[in-house]
């Protein structure tokens, strides 16, 4: 009558056995982790969440504790519509727009909507390894495209595709993170993201944009997004609460086409996205709380991005090459020919100090060795200074 | 530079277009409404809620705002095991459950972990529509089982099976609610469980079961789950903090093989269910105020339900027949042959009354016509008294 331990039935090999586990993600062990992309906990807006949640749980419990709609809570949709149209100059309606759990729900909706097994997405390359992976479960070719210190390289694309038509291959999908690249920290240049679009528009591909870290933004103004840019419907944008509020509340979003989005709801398979949650979000920013609270984390971050920046200069041996992000969260690193940053994380942990390997950025599971991502959002000032002053010592080690 | 409204791509249309839009639901618009099975928002315990997301933002905020665990949160799996190891008897240990964003997200990670295009699901008919949708869009084919007063018709089912097998067809999986089943409200016996488990070694498929009404019994105790009798690891279980709890919190879960569960989280696709929610509830439940809340819901769903039987037998025709659940959310109506439910509905709209058509709880499009599910968890005993009195009387002029 009780099922103890029940024994692996000989079916699911053959079904499951070739979805990786998911490998356990959190602060990492080290002391000192450059490791993920996480929020700094010490910024979270506590005290207003609480006084948020008060007021939803008194006036809204009715709403925020019952089922939703698929779109998302309309309350949430119009505060984020408003926000983005006034910020940047759109005119964005309710019904372009989806409430996800996070910006990776939207990129895996997208996904199963676009992609059979088999069809081409173009990616720029390095690239969040979160969306290679959404793109692989689809049963996607996966084709690179190189990002530089411009963004996107559009005449590396350009090639790209000419290759892809001389086979006969057209690609569907195009990904990209426009804005504080994540591996990479770059962002793309207006012109390139005007030659990005051309292209699309000529080979007919859709393009999906990640645009995480938009409001992160440490130095003056950014491009348009290429959303605004384009004036044919072939954009869909996608962007988070999950750095600018609370990764915890698994609040992003979706713009698209009216004519679209309303057929990608049944794919998000989660019932809708939390009503408690979005309303939390939605009194929140209603409450005017977001806007001095994004300019907190913006200091805040910037202020660890120029601590690392300083340290990288002062640690880091000279044969090594590092990107210099405007925003965001993450520093690219380049090391010479022949190093593999894998080896360094042995020797770096044992230091205390972690970091992320660049090969899971790259399609090709080969590629990538001799990058790796370093994270400046999570630690401290001093630890970023004395965690950047370890790895230092282990390139020097390693690099001799 | 701005995008106003994005024009229809054609390219969308090759790859969305038999993607249906998702119909709004919610309360519905009539002014008593048993059209679905929407908890009762006056019995959402909402202080309790509000003094929990008071603790866990003082004492928790760290990782309940934070990225969290793709498994679900620890705290949270901990108790949920505990609660059903304690009531069942049973042994689940935590890696044998994941938490999701409410059982239709289980059922979804599932089919999506084992069914590719044009593989066979056998679903318990009628069924609950989310999941023969979410089965749909993995491109399975649906072959319906019979459900009757006992609960899924195992007799039919060998039958089924053995059709099936005679043209080399292997079903991969079957779907079923044992417990106050979505939408007839009956309970498989204990022999049919058992008959079951038999035909799923015999035929070698795996059993997804459905579990959402399990705690909501108004009389004696329930069959042990197929879980609870599964020998060998073939069935998966998933459940709900929806009727229970809150379903705007987007909680539930799925126990399975500890061998295959690792295998379906990143499938879930939305970044690790919120620890934000997973700590409300396991807060909640931490502080010993589940029990006694479900506990208060049995005692108000059994009225409900009362109420709706006692206005059944005084106001509908002789020659329309419905189920007795003995638990759950749902009773079943069948309506004479010939008549179409859907035609019902129109009238019982103008009488301010809304149910839900049989029509949607079949694989078969053309099929239940006969057949409309009412729901009476969502209104009072009043509504629900003076809403089956209009019903019967648009019976009576429909039937004449």
């Amino acid at each position: 009558m009780t099922a103890l331990e029940p024994t692996f039935h000989p079916r699911w090999a053959r079904t499951v056995a070739d979805l990786e586990p998911r490998p356990a993600t959190g602060g990492g062990r080290a002391a000192i982790s450059f490791a993920y992309g996480l929020p700094d906990p010490a910024l979270f807006p506590t005290e207003a969440l609480n006084a948020a949640a008060g007021i939803v749980l008194r006036e809204q419990s009715d709403r925020a504790l019952q089922y939703g709609a698929g779109q998302g809570l309309p309350q949430l949709i119009n505060v984020l519509v408003e926000r983005l149209n006034r910020a940047e100059g759109l005119a964005i309606r309710p019904d372009g727009c989806m409430i996800t759990a996070g910006a990776g729900q939207a990129i895996a909706v997208v996904g199963r909507a676009l992609l059979d097994p088999g069809d081409t997405v173009l990616v720029e390359t390095p690239a969040w390894p979160g969306a290679l992976n959404a793109f692989r479960r689809c049963g996607a070719r996966l084709v690179a495209v190189p990002v530089d210190a411009a963004g996107l390289d559009t005449g590396a694309l350009g090639q790209t595709l000419e290759t892809l038509a001389a086979e006969g291959t057209q690609p569907k999908l195009l990904y990209t993170v426009p804005n504080f690249q994540n591996p990479t920290g770059v962002t793309t240049t207006l012109a390139r993201r005007q030659a990005l679009l051309d292209l699309a528009r000529r080979y007919d591909f859709v393009i999906l944009e990640d645009d995480a870290y938009r409001d992160l933004a440490f130095e003056g103004a950014l491009p348009p997004s290429l959303f605004a840019l384009d004036p044919d419907g072939r954009v869909l944008r996608t962007g988070t609460y999950s750095k600018i509020l609370a990764a915890g509340l698994r609040l992003g979003w979706l713009l698209g086409p009216r004519e679209v989005l309303p057929r990608l709801i049944a794919l998000k398979d989660d019932g809708g996205t939390s009503p408690f949650t979005s309303y939390l979000a939605a009194t929140y920013s209603l409450a005017g709380e977001l806007e001095p609270h994004i300019a907190r984390l913006v200091a805040s971050y910037r202020r660890k991005r120029d601590v690392m920046l300083a340290a990288l200069d002062r640690y880091f041996p000279r044969s090594v090459t590092w990107t210099v992000p405007a925003g965001g969260f993450f520093v690219w690193v380049t090391l010479p020919p022949g190093t593999d940053a894998a080896d360094l994380l042995r020797a770096a942990r044992e230091e205390g100090v972690d970091f992320l390997p660049g090969r899971s950025c790259f399609p090709d599971p080969q590629a990538g060795t001799s990058h790796l991502r370093l994270a400046f959002s999570l630690p401290t000032p001093d630890q970023i200074e004395e965690g950047i002053k370890r790895l230092g010592g282990v390139l020097d080690s390693a690099l001799g």
